[in-house]
């Protein structure tokens, strides 16, 4: 498949994030929406906590929006718990009708291009999307109890606790609008190691960019920031180093959410910061305000996903990566 | 949301189905492509086997449909396995752009929802969906290993072993066309019995139902079939009371793959078939070809899910059902 280029005006109106103490605590500080230091969210359970996250979040973005969840036309959700749970008791009061969707970390990509084929198709002219992780729920789910107190090898990353919604429509003025996308394809690098998520992702995020690239045969410094989801310190390296093989330097304008969302000099966070709400909350609150304030004019999003689950690691599967791409821009720079 | 017409002729111009002993000895009988009696598709684990059923499905579905893989321009997939790795790891060797997706058992419908989807919007112009449940991975990751030998009450469902694929494009004359959709609506009826699987989907059918038949304005006797994805004998009685409480009596002209699937008189299956793989084989083998003969011109498909996971269940939550619609006619009726 070849880029999509939307022949619609297609903007992201508004968003709404919400996250827990460790993300208030790191690089971005507490910018966010929805904010609990307890993680909890008012629930008894890490599950109903995440469940809770994206029902604010979501709250936080219609109302932001203007719009009434009536007035929107489809939801796309998901997130990493299993039958992405969280997204459908999260977002079931609401009403929407609901696609549940499964992209592992690249969950906000797949979403907010779902909701983008929607509104070009004409079959709805709002849509929503949201996703969510939260550390709690992810650790004991995929790995271990947070009780078992797990030493965590170098590679490992911290699952960010945090959930994003953004509303879309092709009706009014947005902070940012989004111009094409691409399509991710899951890649088998043969990475079977659970604490190394980076390493599995990255030949995904290079085969994303390097069919964007030999496509457009743009360069990447035409952009002012090529920004991938959640590949971390080392997954991040690994991609300069698979793409600049293949020709393709994007080191001066390359950055990562699981880079940004927190201070490994101050928090043990190893790599750096993954899941769903890694690049949910750093686009929502740090990078979509630059956008719409016209410091970033051209960003390309390249949100992540591991897929795999305890299960196919100890069958001896290795982990799929996929990325997803979206060229965004702010609104203000073809006026 | 209302109903989205399609402008294009949106066509379904192949199936591919694999299928178990159980379903093989059902009312259909042999009628699969894919056809394994032991259930295990050469593979040493039943979520390899459920991946492998995925993998020969879509692998039939492209060959019968005169394409390559290459010129498909997306793929949508989802199962019942945790992180969806039924799908993921048996479509990966494709390579073709992957969107996964999580509806539960209304994944057909979902899947089918957002090709048709892609193609209206001039995105893509031929797209895959595939869709899988297999009876010994999902006894044992929502309830019971097998082994165990754990007794089943009488509103209990038989998962599926089964997978299905279709190809969908606006180049080529089809078996059957997608002339509209409705989104389904997550509801909350507040059934929380994990064994009564159709009380938990019936309420979110009638919902779907209930809004495509007050916006068309149409009775039901214009359709030669309703079909439900798995509500079983339970579900599918509690959805006749259901409709016929808000004037919309469909007892005529429905009919569940739930219940066409087994042989309740031969078989231990209980209230009928569920799963994924339930409505994708008993569409694309059965309900299909009717349609490519003319056999049936007019085929309202709702596909129906039950969202909620073991975790869920065990910390109190109710059992989330969602339903949705797909008008499909005959390419015959109209030319």
């Amino acid at each position: 498949m070849r880029i999509i280029n939307f022949k619609k005006q297609i903007n992201i109106i508004a968003s709404g994030t919400a996250a827990g103490r460790m993300e208030c605590e790191g690089r971005l500080g507490e910018i966010f929406d929805c904010i609990d230091k307890s993680d909890r969210f008012g629930m008894d359970t890490w599950e109903k906590s995440e469940s809770e996250m994206q029902r604010r979040a979501l709250d936080h973005a219609i109302k932001r929006s203007g719009y009434v969840k009536e007035q929107i036309d489809a939801l796309y959700a998901g997130d990493l718990l299993n039958q992405c749970v969280g997204s459908s008791f999260g977002l079931v009061s609401f009403g929407i009708p609901f696609f549940g969707i499964y992209g592992a970390c690249s969950t906000l990509g797949e979403g907010m291009m779902l909701a983008s084929l929607m509104i070009e198709s004409g079959g709805g002219s709002v849509c929503a999307c949201s996703c969510s992780s939260h550390n709690c729920s992810a650790e004991r789910q995929f790995r271990f109890p947070l009780e078992y107190g797990g030493q965590r090898p170098p590679t490992a990353q911290w699952t960010v606790t945090g959930a994003a919604a953004h509303i879309l429509s092709c009706e009014r003025a947005g902070m940012a609008k989004i111009k094409s996308a691409l399509v991710g394809v899951a890649i088998d690098s043969g990475v079977a190691d659970a604490n190394n998520m980076g390493a599995a992702m990255a030949p995904a995020a290079a085969d994303t960019l390097l069919r964007y690239f030999s496509e457009t045969r743009q360069s990447p410094e035409e952009y002012d920031l090529i920004l991938t989801g959640d590949l971390g310190y080392e997954g991040s390296s690994i991609l300069h180093t698979l793409t600049k093989d293949r020709g393709l330097d994007i080191s001066s304008v390359h950055d990562d959410c699981g880079m940004i969302i927190f201070d490994r000099e101050r928090q043990d966070v190893h790599s750096g910061g993954s899941g769903c709400g890694c690049s949910g909350i750093v686009f929502g609150s740090y990078i979509l305000p630059k956008l719409a304030s016209g410091e970033l004019s051209s960003v390309l999003l390249i949100p992540t996903g591991a897929l795999m689950n305890p299960a196919s690691i100890q069958q001896g599967q290795s982990i799929l990566g996929i990325a997803h791409l979206l060229n965004i821009s702010s609104c203000g720079k073809e006026v």
